[in-house]
């Protein structure tokens, strides 16, 4: 397959890495695409250029830039998929008719193409959104292109992907933040803090502008869920008020405790899944992915059923 | 030193084995004592008995128990310390007039005498309590004890000591597990949940009765940070709700960033202390311990202010 990389950071750069490693023909573009001509890329001088002879384009560049970039493949009769962490905004910047919104669940404490890694994306997650006007085929074609690199395709629309990384990123690194605010002052707490404050708080150390930007660029997902947060420790904080602390804490505390040990899943079923947007979405939805995209689709899901109480 | 040590269980029986390494005098008791006895160590068959030659006495006994052994030692004319987790609740609950409270900040995911160890206490904090009514030289003889183990003595009141440890473990706890209540019935989430989800919600793995006891044995300094940590999540939701909701949230995560990437603190100076419950007491808000009790009383204390904001 031919497939060009618009955007050359630890994203891209590993994307392009990995797909030639691969045997895909592939083009890049940056801004500065030096690092990865040295590299011995081809790197196109201009975003047509690069898209000439290309069937995927993948828009690797940040969520601020996607409507930019976008509008530049408004003539591009291939497929277009970008690598953005929040799949709302991403589906309402690109306009382009064969858009399927991405989104590799890759480590990304560094930056740049100096930090690409071709293998950065085994075994990695990679939620490929399924909307009603997404074209089963180009889906089905991503899907391939990505299990190719050895990830694991999860479908899910971009509404259900923006509650989940709401859920079990953007919400931790608030929770983390506000944990860490109970040392203002504290120089005592601080020398007495161990393991529970530092595995609490350790995502706080992120950069402000970057939680705020992952938060506020997912800002009703991220209200939601932190509006049932609050009211969580607002039913511990009434319960810390009873006459018996104890008793009246530790069946709230119960049902979530049961939920954590039970993460993650340890046994996962091997299923096969009809090309049907409705199956490939309830795969999703129960925590299940796609491996191998064939003559049939093969899957893996979780045994245990999650989806209830 | 004579010291006997009542209650044999991971806490209790590490520390009849550390002393018993130091040359101390020691003398066990539990009502089953019979695993200490099996390992070579001295247990007497009653408490009477274990406090017959002792100068100091030890409670190794959870909180619920503290009270009732704490009864049996009134005619006791020595030293009186504990090792429960909450220092408030401790002080009301024995009356001795030679009692001082103390918390080794020690590792207890194991428990029983079987799990325990002479290096729990090595390079560990050790909350001494120094409150209006303690004897110093009594404080003193604990706290020469302690160093002798390795272990570094954090002066404080009990009231200090409980509000430290509501901020850097109780509320910890909890957090933990309104976070793991998001993966209700969310089995998508679970699977792509990752290192921020899984630092956060560690400790919510607790047995949920273990959370509860810990956090409502501490209920006052637990609501009462709590509410602060609710407070700012709620302004956090608020800024989300903001027109320019990136705006709007990134100063207010400037500064607990701060603190979590300057914690722990790294820099360390070299202090004498005066004698005297003001000036150790001090010595513990500003973040220092005392390492050597002897003609001049040595410790250690961060050489970065973190007591201002």
């Amino acid at each position: 397959m031919n497939v060009t990389v618009l955007g050359l950071g630890l994203i891209g750069g590993s994307l392009l890495r990995a797909l030639a490693a691969r045997g895909h023909r592939v083009t890049g573009y940056d801004v500065d695409g030096s690092a990865a001509a040295a590299a011995g890329f081809p790197v196109a001088g201009t975003i047509p250029a690069a898209l000439a002879d290309a069937s995927v384009a993948v828009l690797a560049v940040p969520l601020p830039a996607l409507a930019g970039v976008g509008a530049e493949l408004a003539g591009f009769p291939g497929i277009v998929t970008d690598v953005t962490s929040v799949k709302g905004p991403a589906r309402a910047a690109v306009a382009h008719p064969r858009f399927v919104g991405g989104h590799p669940m890759a480590g990304t404490e560094s930056s740049g193409f100096a930090a690409s890694d071709p293998h950065l994306f085994d075994g990695c997650a990679w939620v490929l959104c399924l909307e009603p006007e997404t074209d089963l085929d180009d889906w089905l074609t991503l899907a391939g292109l990505i299990t190719s690199l050895g990830a694991r395709v999860v479908p899910a629309t971009a509404a259900e992907h923006d509650q989940a990384v709401a859920r079990i990123s953007h919400v931790p690194h608030l929770l983390a933040t506000a944990l860490s605010g109970l040392l203002e002052g504290q120089a005592q707490a601080a020398t007495l803090a161990a393991g529970s404050f530092r595995d609490g708080t350790r995502v706080a150390a992120t950069r402000a502008e970057l939680i705020a930007a992952m938060c506020g660029g997912n800002a009703g997902p991220t209200a939601e869920n932190l509006s049932t947060v609050i009211g969580a420790l607002s039913a511990y904080r009434d319960a810390l008020g009873a006459e018996d602390p104890i008793a009246a804490l530790t069946p709230l505390l119960e049902r979530p405790g049961l939920l954590r040990r039970e993460w993650p899943a340890t046994t996962f079923s091997t299923v096969e899944v009809e090309p049907d947007p409705a199956a490939l979405l309830a795969l999703g939805r129960a925590g299940g992915w796609l491996t191998e995209i064939g003559p049939v689709l093969v899957g893996k899901r979780p045994e245990t059923d999650r989806s209830g109480s």
